[in-house]
């Protein structure tokens, strides 16, 4: 049941705050009134941080993750490895690599993937600028970091086929088991691929 | 996992979108990634539409209902009853019966109920303010309108109590079986309620 409210501005706030994905018009009613219960200024703190990041922040130029620069600290920090770029589908999956502490060089974000069912191309990709940027800098590893989806496979070989040409290695992430599961729960493409992939016992050792 | 993100202004969106109540980091990384995906105008509105319901809402001086003016629409609206006030929990309880269109009287917010565990006692409620309202106007009945749990019979009870001495109807609402719901998964309190309180067929069969 829609209910109405008495103020337009508790009216406005819970319809702005219902088109966040995830919040339907109940939650963005609570999310409202938990507001008028607190102080003031924690409104206006959510207010303005949600103002603020949405006007400064813009993409990287170089590698069009987000940035409050033209080129991302990522991009300009001269202790990562140039070489090296990793290949993600958005802005998230930067953050999530980043949390792993396991890759040391550059990304290159291309905002999706190949979806025809959602009529997303290529050319919608940044695909193009990817192509380019191995072109003219000198980086000697891609690294695909797509999902191991449909859509994600389908990518990770558009990119592997354009970049073909060009003298540059090109890496995908492991598939195998995730660690904590049970071997028995696991799928059996999965698993399969991870018998394909085994690694020698001492390197996975050595490197742990 | 906390997951870190590189920009300050990100960051701070984030760590005040998650200070809502049930969005936890990753909800609010979520929710701030969309706001960068969507037109700049959409992440204002919503900032502005937040910082302005907190800084104009206040609270209504007769019902302490949430309002923009002094007084509330309710209250100041000359069709409704004022010989008959509802006692509710909270502004969303408000809400909620005013989705019924069932009660055509003015309301009165505690603001919660007595609740000793959670430290919640009478003096910490509009209760002196609802004795005070009863005495001063021209009310005929009170509507308890509070949850059928421990504490809002407890706080029902107290407030019937304080009102004993005034010349006042105090009515609750009705307990009963929950209208689509099955009767053989109807508690046996409620059952029982519902026996003891049973209503004449003709007359439910004409007021609906």
């Amino acid at each position: 049941m829609i209910q109405s409210v008495n103020s337009s501005l508790l009216e406005n706030a819970v319809s702005e705050l219902s088109k966040l994905p995830g919040i339907g018009r109940k939650t963005a009613l609570r999310l409202a009134l938990h507001l008028l219960r607190r102080e003031p200024q924690e409104a206006v703190a959510l207010g303005e941080a949600i103002i603020k990041m949405r006007q400064n922040i813009c993409y990287c130029r170089r590698c069009h993750n987000i940035s409050e620069q033209e080129v991302c600290p990522i991009c300009s920090d001269s202790r990562r490895d140039e070489k090296t770029v990793c290949v993600v589908e958005n802005v998230k999956d930067v953050i999530t690599i980043e949390s792993t502490h396991q890759h040391h060089g550059l990304y290159h974000v291309l905002g999706g993937v190949i979806s025809p069912l959602d009529g997303i191309g290529p050319s919608d990709l940044e695909i193009a600028s990817l192509v380019k940027r191995v072109s003219e800098e000198d980086i000697k590893e891609v690294i695909l970091a797509l999902s191991p989806t449909i859509e994600g496979d389908t990518t990770n070989f558009y990119i592997y086929r354009k970049l073909s040409e060009l003298p540059v290695k090109v890496t995908m992430l492991a598939r195998g088991l995730s660690i904590g599961n049970e071997l028995e729960y696991t799928d059996e493409l999965t698993l399969g691929k991870s018998i394909q992939n085994r690694v020698l016992f001492s390197d996975t050792y050595h490197k742990s």
